[in-house]
């Protein structure tokens, strides 16, 4: 860390820093230019908020030179990690499809959905039980019975399946039923909950809150990770913006970005960002193009039948133009 | 609702989207003008997500007349809502100071702070026990011993207290010692939580997520009120912008805007907003001269000393200043 | 600028830096931690971009340590800046109030106007002759006729006048029919414009982009200062945010920030931001309470037959209520 | 346009909405359901503002049918525009590559960048004359000496050339020297200079504003059709958001959208928005996958001594690499 001190500051002010610093077992570097006078904290600076300097009304500034967040980060773990959801990998340089209906709404519609994305060639097959609604009078999803149902269509085509975990009295029962956990992106700063799947050991999607910096994305990653779960797959999924043309705005830039703060594998899931079903290939495309590690979509057997997001689900003859999309693109940027 | 179909549609086209609406048991208004078919949608729309009608490729846009939520809106209940926290009205007109430090850390700094409140005149104590900090390694909160806390100075001050659930499983401990129940703006659309607290008999602060929309936020009100629980305080916080001098960016239009739109009250925190502490007092005079129900400020004993979010506590003097100054304003504000 | 090289910086990586900074006149002081290595640049550091140092793949980050503008900063000067609008001081404690149509559209609407502002107690007169209108299909203002007419309305009620220059080519005519020339959000990194009324004489009011930083706003000022002009007031417009409720968020903050930043006076348009009457005069009132050097709104005789903008246009009636409301505003808050 | 009146709103409230629609000739709709009326507008509605609506205290929703741009609508023509920049097709489903320096700093430089980017495939040679910079202390750019030794590197090189435009007072010496006409995002909403190169014949290369929606970024493109010239090539260069990692976020989905609004050819500038030259070439591949009509990037023979923006430029070296990726990935996508 870095302190700032305002110009004018005395050496009383100063000598106050320093004793923060000191009290917190760490060594302070004083550097005085003619403006200024700078303050490094040396040792492990993972305790300290920056808003404990900044409350010194005789603080100008004060910034991080290392990221706060250690177990997610590329410099503790220079390699790749390679997160198993069931038997297939994530994060080994293979392009992962997840695919699936948004809400899980009756036997015949997961079991055909399951069979229409295992025949294009998803990985994993997702399908939602607990459903995060906007509205508190829309579809919340079929819950238990819903899981059932993934888990069946998951053995019937041999795909691992994921769903959505939404309270932690829900745990055991999703924990249960899936081989891979998803933390939706309203809950990424749902502390409980992380700490919660953090102590699980089924692997975690944990998707980007809309508003969540990359910095804060890793930060939940380590909430994880730090109660033992080191099995983190992230996902991105779509940024508040002012553009109004798209529901979210769809940030691919962090998969360059993650690739370099974190070792931690990255989707990208672009049926929710746009809301419009036109968007999803040309950026899965992109995705793969841009070589994140795979992609998460929604998949209707019947979309104009979907409870829930229809908008943006893909019909299985889409799905099966994605694939082959993604497969020409990845197969295209192998090498480079 | 109003449906617009795009330049071309057929009327096989119309119908498709005329059916969708017949099923479930609303009815459409076809209106064809020479541009363009836009069709009416009448009767109760809650149900109905603009994403069903967008997923149709021949649908442009589709748009709300009527808003996402019920009971919290104004036209629902025209008079304001007072929402009684132990013995204080919230939302009768008169201006709430809620004030105590951010984290509840120990017996002393807890009462001291309470009794350099009420010394300066807050209607309502608050302190933190379970704290949703950005990262897992730093303090966390002293949990059910910080609320036993703050029960006792409640008792010794005679406010009442408020403090912040952050998982269901703690609902019952944190209902039981205090007078009312903080939602915080990372859990804003935790749908589990609020349902929660919706089903509950204490009052529920809610405060509005760093990027939720007026709109978002009433609907994560009407969660909790659809449950049962009316007594819901709305509270700004400050909202996520480019601007980087301040931490986020307060919002104080939210007063006159949740005014028009809803019959809750609807509070200022001046305090997380910016993470600058000369900000506080003139956002706070600020706030009582655009009619807001009151403030939620961070006062602590020895700021220099605290474990969270020192940066922007107030000292008892300047909590003194902040009184003065929002009675002042207040005062002269009252008949306008 | 303090520059952070990356974990596994070379001595030789650490010396090009050290180049760098050396070659434009600077001294570098190199501070080596456990973890990592940290260059601060002492000496004028005005003409550095941060960029320059983040192109070289071995630094990971680099902050400013001091502000990237001079003239226009509170440590430069330490005084408020008093800006003379014909005879009216702007920025000298008193609540400076410009207030007039958003189009000059007639000689009958114009001074309608002026005298319904005058009776009321504005201080200076506004009236926009070229117009930035979002469509090329919308009126574009009255042009060199309209600044006539807002001399003459000018004359008329001895209140000096206030009108936006667009292009370079009209410097000279704007300048000889106004007291104080703006400069509109769109154009507030138009830096030949900004050069252009550096050059000038007459006082300008600078409005801050809708997605500007506070930082960039005073870069921009300090455009038009570096050239010679040193009368410069700043006005909040609103920014561009997520919130769709209203059409620009109006930031009050920056009062509180841009006083302690800068000495240049700050004014708040609450006219523009929310696209809305009923907002109009809260935001004015707290824009008193927080300390602004006063407000710009918009005033139509008749708002009913405005050509531009008519919607957040108040009536003369509302325009006295205004005034009524910010004089016991400002009153009350004067000795805080 | 959709005009949905305020519950409670009567007749005569109607009657008045209808009355302003009829003044300017166009027809009214109106529909009322069992919960507002709503008033649809029926005609020409280009002239129209929402905000003349929404002034009306009795409105409380108003809503485009139909775009507020014409000429530059998919609608208006339905083919794909090709601009013709020298003897270069842009927007014919190949994927151009503007390449060259940042800012032109002498004749050595220019000369060795624009035979290096030759060399490496490059379609057309960029170089900036003029330069927005953010701080009026840094190198402004070299004036019409820098367009000179442009235009003699594209005759070198046989490469048409493109520059900046940052006022009108420039438009002969800068339309004298360049095949294209670039617009800078800080430009975008600068509409004395839009209409200027819209009365010119030189094709136009118009930059998203930082905070620019995808309807502004056409309705600013309109303003350039209106005056004459058709040939406008759109450029995404990174839009403002909350995220600190990168300086701005590159939003590719911009090009699928546009591609639906309009038949405008749209690039993508990987280079100014992150601010980081690891991010570029990914991207750049991005953009291909998702079949934008090419790339703008910045290469220099020598960029540790570039004087500006030298983060984000390629060496050419780099450039061969991002040549061959979108090669690759163009023809990859090139048929599905």
């Amino acid at each position: 860390m870095v302190i700032v001190m305002k110009k004018g500051a005395k050496d009383s002010d100063i000598q106050a820093v320093v004793a923060h610093i000191h009290k917190n077992g760490n060594e302070a570097d004083v550097s005085s230019g003619p403006n200024r006078t700078v303050i490094g904290v040396i040792g492990d600076t993972l305790k300290f908020e920056l808003s404990e300097f900044l409350m010194d009304p005789m603080v100008d500034k004060a910034y991080r030179i290392t990221v706060p967040y250690k177990l997610a980060s590329r410099s503790y773990k220079r390699d790749d990690t390679v997160v198993m959801v069931g038997n297939v990998p994530v994060g080994n340089g293979s392009f992962t499809v997840i695919a699936g209906p948004c809400a899980i709404e009756s036997r015949d519609q997961m079991m055909a959905a399951a069979i229409a994305v295992k025949k294009s060639g998803a990985n994993i097959l997702r399908g939602g039980a607990f459903k995060p609604r906007t509205s508190p009078y829309s579809f919340q999803g079929m819950g238990v019975e819903g899981l059932k149902l993934l888990k069946e269509a998951g053995e019937l085509t041999g795909l691992p399946v994921v769903s959505e975990l939404m309270s932690t009295a829900d745990y055991d029962v999703v924990a249960e039923h899936v081989d891979l956990i998803q933390i939706g992106a309203r809950n990424m700063q749902n502390f409980s909950l992380l700490k919660c799947v953090g102590r699980g050991d089924k692997p975690v999607l944990l998707k980007r809150g809309m508003s969540a910096t990359l910095e804060e994305l890793l930060v939940a990653a380590e909430y994880i990770m730090a109660e033992g779960n080191r099995n983190v797959i992230l996902c991105e999924r779509g940024i508040r913006t002012f553009e109004k043309y798209m529901r979210n705005t769809l940030d691919l830039n962090v998969v360059t970005a993650i690739k370099e703060m974190s070792h931690l594998p990255i989707l990208i899931d672009p049926s929710h960002a746009s809301g419009r079903r036109n968007m999803v290939i040309p950026m899965a495309r992109a995705s793969a193009a841009i070589k994140a590690d795979g992609v998460m979509v929604e998949v209707h057997a019947n979309p104009d039948e979907a409870l829930c997001d229809g908008g943006q689900s893909l019909y299985p003859e889409h799905f099966e133009e994605l694939m082959q999309s993604v497969r020409v693109v990845h197969e295209a940027v192998r090498d480079l």
